[in-house]
């Protein structure tokens, strides 16, 4: 069995969608990081950067297991199932390239947008001209380096795999964040692909109705973006 | 044999370090990022997300092996040189999710701290505080993170290992980026442990000549700031 502290976001769904494509057993821990469970000492045990998604795996024989980190929790499940992840040693390369390529480009600026598109400017007077064009580029840089990937190719990798389950959360919300696909024929064709597959749809639908309706409380907003190391002492 | 495409900022050390500690035989090959050399099209082979660091190994006998994402590479020395990556499944398991953590956390929120601090305020009428305030809280966060992992041990791991060749160099970068570690103590000590290793200053002094040493270039600035999908394009 294994605990999934989760909350309804972008980098929750690719964990939820590896649990619904391999059918592993698990119980849903919910994470309200507006309320600031992510602070807690027990779950900060489990996950020290303070940040959801996190598992614990209570199946291997050394004792429960946690794991953070999206990227690495996926290549966990993916060596427990024995499935989406190649096996060669090749593909192997391939597939931590691109899992560290969302860790590391399309997680982060997209994030950055989306925090500039959703939040900032609603609490700041001021213009965030400059970093909302600043990542309104690298978003739509990195989906330039998915299109040119995608080309002639159905999958991140030759077979559907962790990769394309750690970078398709960041592409279902290109519209939110004010992206068309339009000029991304290949990246809107492999959106649509991943989306049609029902553990994907059974992943981002896992706790939906966790999800606020409304704009942030005051103290949700400080709790989420008003962080530094003081917010880890609990 | 390696070839080895770097530049040298805290990113391309990470590798530098690794191939210094493990003494693989390597050919260094700059990648001049504010002159754009990373759009190349045989760079953009190797590297299809036109960034350094990158490698290509000459020695798998499958044929010449390229690699990007600079915790992909490390991986992959690690692998090669059989060190410096935990060999017991739980030592591996801790191994990657602080190499995602650097990829993910640190890397991408001192990056663009450093961005606000260093260029976005040199080129822009107008006021970053926002920006700026984001960041240093982000930046201070993740040194807080560090500081708990190194309370009561040496190294993130058990041992010196590709996990601090990756968080390292942005660790490295504190004071020019205006975050003191006195109130990180056990973040210091790590720093100096790691900075006291010979590899690791042949890693940082690799191509230090290279290194500009005015301001950018209207040029270069475009070429490194104004980054969309259409630069993909060469």
């Amino acid at each position: 069995m294994i605990d999934f502290h989760y909350w309804p976001t972008p980098n929750g769904w690719k964990v939820a969608i590896m649990l619904e494509e391999t059918g592993l057993p698990y119980t849903l821990r919910p994470v309200d990081i507006g309320a600031g469970d992510q602070f807690r000492p027990d779950f900060m045990a489990i996950s020290p950067n303070a940040r959801m998604p996190a598992i614990v795996d209570h199946d291997p024989p050394g004792g429960p297991l946690p794991v953070f980190e999206s990227g690495a929790i996926l290549i966990h499940l993916a060596e427990k199932a024995g499935r989406f992840m190649p096996h060669s040693a090749a593909g192997r390369k391939q597939c931590l390239e691109w899992l560290f390529w969302q860790a590391a480009n399309l997680g982060p600026m997209a994030g950055q947008l989306s925090h500039f598109v959703n939040y900032a400017e609603s609490v700041q007077a001021g213009d965030h001209s400059y970093a909302l064009n600043r990542y309104r580029g690298e978003y739509h840089r990195c989906l330039g380096v998915l299109e040119r990937r995608l080309q002639g190719r159905d999958w991140l990798l030759d077979d559907y795999s962790i990769a394309d389950m750690m970078s398709w959360p960041w592409v279902l919300i290109a519209k939110p964040l004010g992206q068309s696909l339009d000029e991304f024929p290949n990246v809107a064709r492999w959106r649509a692909a991943v989306k049609a597959r029902p553990a994907v749809q059974r992943g981002v639908d896992l706790g939906k109705d966790l999800r606020r309706t409304g704009p942030h409380s005051e103290a949700a907003r400080n709790v989420l973006f008003g962080q530094t190391a003081r917010s880890l002492r609990g």
